[in-house]
């Protein structure tokens, strides 16, 4: 069997830097995470926010802490940081090959789904924004983690889209079509739903988006882990300056 | 412009946990950081040393520490818990959107190879690996982050391929053709050099064995950052049974 996890992700119009912050980490007993936390507003600030979140929580899953008492710590973390004036959304995702389960636990209103053989469920429990006081907890669900699972979580910017042109992205209805056709591997999945949610926007996404998707496979080829990152950036004066006029000194190696 | 990080990793046959610890992180300033250490030995003394390792590598890159400075602290902190008396190779590998360079920190004395327009050149001046003394620095190599050009790194699993049966893996020969003849994406480099290892030792690893390969690719289609990871794993007993035989708590979600 194979896991996949896939994520896309884009900031909002106009603004360089994404408030969202997403990182995936081995956990020590088997399997993998993903956390996604969604830092207030945009920009600098948020992103600030988020990446402190996620790496509170990271940092503690890698030493074998369990999701929800990793999810409370950032939110204490947070509280205690910034006087529980700031707030975010985390999400964390977890594929345990200890437990043989898939772990979510949501520190955000916006609700994930989790298609199973035949039906899709929506996770929609309610849930509350870490950072604001003491005592939040995580909403968690687990299920087994068996092939044909598909779990697609993401930030509100994804489930707002279309917002300001009284339209809405139904993941559910979309992700149906999308599964029944073809199967198609996670990081189609998420491509696809963010691309329907940036064409939502007309192109201008009003927020940051990110979209996770962790498929469960049956099939396995080999016994090789893969990863792949894909970070798009726009080229500085300077480096293209550079490429244009290589100097001797900068193409020499130490 | 577009940084794409591919990484390949197999375990050494017949153990079930690599050694190898192999973490990606986006850096706070800008860029994304691999953090690939490789603990003594293999299996699980091995794992629990590598990922003590990179877990605190990727901690303070996140912070916006400096490789060198990460490096080295990650050194001290691992010769302060076991006394010195074990040692990791350890290598990060940067692309810095902040400097508009790749950084490539080395405490390994396997090579790490940089091509550049027309040329191949081989990162393999004196490094020692981390843990073993106080002031133990990273050979550390800056050059310009443009287009064209490709980062291979790897553990010594892979470079000492095929050793028992007299063979080397030409890692540069190989890497020079691959390029020359279609400039394939990161992955395919990285899935190309595992294979080639693995069949040098006769499809069976002789030590685990991790690639990371970063390129820096000139088109841009579009602004969306993407990662996949792919997580093979076998089912354990409990998992076949649950998915003969279903029960109705089991599938139930909360």
């Amino acid at each position: 069997m194979e896991i996949s996890v896939a994520a896309a992700k884009t900031n909002k119009y106009a603004i360089s830097e994404s408030g969202d912050t997403l990182e995936v980490v081995e956990r020590p007993n088997g399997g993998v995470s993903v956390v996604l936390a969604d830092g207030q507003s945009s920009g600098r600030g948020a992103k600030a926010i988020s990446s402190m979140v996620v790496r509170k929580v990271i940092g503690l899953l890698a030493e074998g802490v369990r999701d929800g008492a990793a999810a409370r710590a950032a939110s204490d973390h947070l509280f205690t940081e910034r006087n529980g004036k700031v707030t975010a959304c985390l999400n964390i995702l977890s594929a345990d090959l200890q437990t043989g389960t898939v772990v979510i636990a949501r520190n955000n209103p916006t609700p994930v789904f989790v298609a199973t053989h035949n039906k899709i469920d929506c996770l929609n429990s309610e849930s509350r924004p870490i950072g604001t006081s003491r005592n939040i907890k995580p909403a968690i669900s687990e299920i087994p983690l068996e092939s044909g699972i598909t779990i697609v979580m993401y930030t509100d910017g994804v489930y707002n889209a279309g917002d300001r042109y009284g339209q809405q992205l139904d993941i559910c209805t979309l992700l149906d079509s999308l599964i029944e056709d073809q199967d198609p591997p996670a990081q189609i999945i998420a491509d696809t739903l963010l691309n329907h949610a940036i064409r939502m926007d007309q192109g201008r996404p009003n927020d940051d988006m990110s979209i996770v998707v962790l498929k469960v496979v049956a099939q396995e080829s080999d016994q090789i882990r893969r990863m792949t990152v894909r970070l798009p950036f726009r080229a500085t004066n300077a480096m293209i300056m550079r490429e244009s006029f290589p100097s001797e000194d900068e193409q020499s190696l130490n």
